[in-house]
């Protein structure tokens, strides 16, 4: 367990306040060979710094607090009070920090949420991410007999625990890629054509996009562009299978089980908690009796959306334009920031996600770094943010 | 590579040969949490000896040895000449054994194999193997990207190797549990309502065949028994799955790769290359453009069916109706003996499968075990099999 860091600076209490989140915590720097210098010695070199968490978040944290610094440095105030969190345990789930949510709602209360934790669409075109997929995260284990059977004896008449697994999973997808559970869709909100239209604008390479992991190609929900279906439709992943022999050779058994985990992405209006019942239904009609099951709920957030009207997201538009000379996109991601879901669910506040990153930092990855100017138009942008944001509450 | 053991016991040439075959290696232990005791140290307890190979095949082999053993203690020779071969490669594909046989086949002429690998129907009801399964195991590997992947940022639009293995997978049955490969049944041979009554006279206690393994019920191909789907019919099914996480909680990933070990087992006249190239071609109208696969043919046996009217065969079926009291019956098991079939095949040797194991011994599982009764009686009846066993060659 690692400590949250918490501080505040209250004008009075009549002021709008900004809670400002981050996280100290990286990702392990392993592969270490492929560093060039040591992970957690930072090293500026052709305008830019090098080290694990340059990016995400130490970085970018500090890219707020530099902020804050210069502001009461040049100005010996802000015109707003500040709630500050910073957490070390984003990387592993955060336990900590919803704990500390749910139990200081009063402490905690404030009208906006600030984090810089997410990316720009490249060095001179800045974003703010306004949507989140929500997700279902379930483990599915099945049992078919008491111990492995020998698959020459047995196969033929038997259940087996990985084809049933397979059946069931490969039948959650229709071929036009769409999740085939009773009742998946019912609250899936359509997009405008001006949406759709919107997102088509935010710069997007393809090729670029499949060479940076490596694939050969796309799959995706018929009638839906890859940005769409990564942001603004839900999808379905397995994220690991197992059961049987895996070793070198081969063993000929019918295992006595098997597993998965698997989750399903959520768009806005979306409920975790009803598209896991319906998971669950969909699961108990596919499967034969002869298996005994167990259906786990691991994880669950719902899906974010942010109103792109609300004053503080006006404050940020403007900082940004001003700083980067060109008005920021809206862009939606298909990850959740379960603090962004926390904080809305629990203290009813919006977040405002300024990202200064970009997809070829190297976040969680080796030499993971971030430019120099990007970092100083950062402080300028959020200084901007803080000048900008109401003086007052508007209700 | 492990070593063959090779034996002889030659009266002189005229004399009819028995060529005894058995194997020393066993399969992994594993789980090995579930054995109560070290799978390699024998533990003997309520008169069965509990360990890796009791029954398949240290445990059966033994019981060969043992009679020859008794048979020179106490009428000091053999009827018959004896041609000894013990394969340390059984479970993992007998490629060394295989170009022993080819490579020597002057030196292991014989008129008939004996081995003791297969099972009696119960522990008073002694059985001789006429028919066996073949065999195709393959392992499949899918690649989709060069390192795992954020799913919440790429589900949606990436083909993930997990569920399109289990697409794939399930895909090779139809809701008739028939097996949809174009060509797979092409050669099957179809059995006469004679040979099906036969069949269907074989003791067979569906209860007590599910209580057996803890299963709570069967799956067959539409129009068969439990006994023919498992001897006289093909089947297919999965022996393990691998690919992303598995651990404790939840990680957020769409692996980069995934895997499985699969195979067909095969009735008479299917031939495993054509039933490999197949699957082959299957395969590859699945598999969408954006993975990269990699199939590898692991083992392969063809089925074999003996004639119950050869004079060793008589021997046998006198020895086992001597030691237990009872006619022994003519089974068919589904599972395969590469062995069987290579001697067939290189040097037109028929074998005689006398075997003493029983389905409940927990062959290729934790805590495998033989009672020493039957182990007992095993001893008795190779020893008759030999007295039996004609002296002069039938032509």
């Amino acid at each position: 367990m690692h400590p949250i860091v918490y501080a505040e600076y209250m004008i009075n209490k009549s002021t709008p306040t900004v809670l400002i989140y981050g996280h100290y915590d990286v990702q392990p720097p392993d592969p270490l060979d492929l560093w060039e210098t040591d992970p957690f010695e930072p090293r500026i070199s052709k305008n830019t710094i090098f080290a694990r968490g340059a990016v995400d978040d130490k970085g970018q944290l500090f890219i707020i607090l530099k902020a804050i610094e210069t502001l009461l440095k040049t100005e010996g105030k802000l015109n707003s009070n500040l709630k500050i969190i910073l957490e070390g345990e984003e990387e592993c789930g955060s336990k900590s920090l919803f704990e500390f949510i749910e139990n200081n709602k009063e402490k905690l209360k404030a009208e906006t949420a600030l984090a810089c934790d997410t990316a720009m669409i490249s060095q001179d075109k800045p974003a703010i991410t306004i949507s989140l997929r929500g997700i279902v995260y379930a483990e599915l284990l099945l049992k078919g007999s008491n111990q492995d059977l020998h698959s020459g004896v047995y196969g033929g008449a038997i259940e087996n625990p990985l084809n049933v697994l397979s059946r069931v999973i490969a039948g959650m997808h229709d071929d036009h890629l769409r999740i085939t559970i009773p009742g998946f869709y019912d609250d899936v909100v359509e997009h405008s054509e001006n949406e759709r239209q919107m997102l088509a604008e935010t710069p997007f390479n393809e090729r670029e996009w499949l060479d940076t992991i490596g694939s050969r190609g796309t799959k995706i929900e018929d009638g839906y562009s890859i940005m769409e279906a990564t942001t603004i439709r839900p999808s379905f992943d397995v994220h690991g299978m197992w059961g049987g022999y895996s070793g070198e050779g081969g063993k000929t058994i019918i295992p006595a089980e098997a597993g998965a985990k698997l989750s399903f992405r959520l768009v806005p209006r979306q409920q975790p908690g009803k598209i896991f019942e319906a998971l669950k239904s969909y699961i108990e009609t596919q499967l034969p009796d002869a298996l005994q099951y167990k259906l786990r709920l691991l994880n669950n957030a719902e899906p974010v959306l942010i109103d792109t009207e609300l004053p503080a997201m006006k404050s940020a538009v403007d900082a940004l334009k001003t700083v980067f000379k060109t008005k920021p996109y809206f862009i939606r991601t298909g990850g959740s920031i379960p603090v962004v879901t926390a904080l809305k669910k629990h203290l009813n506040i919006d977040s405002v996600l300024i990202g200064f990153g970009l997809e070829s930092d190297g976040l969680h990855s080796p030499n993971e770094h971030l430019g120099l100017d990007r970092f100083r138009k950062g402080i300028e942008a959020v200084i901007r943010f803080f000048k900008n944001y109401p003086q007052e509450r508007i209700n």
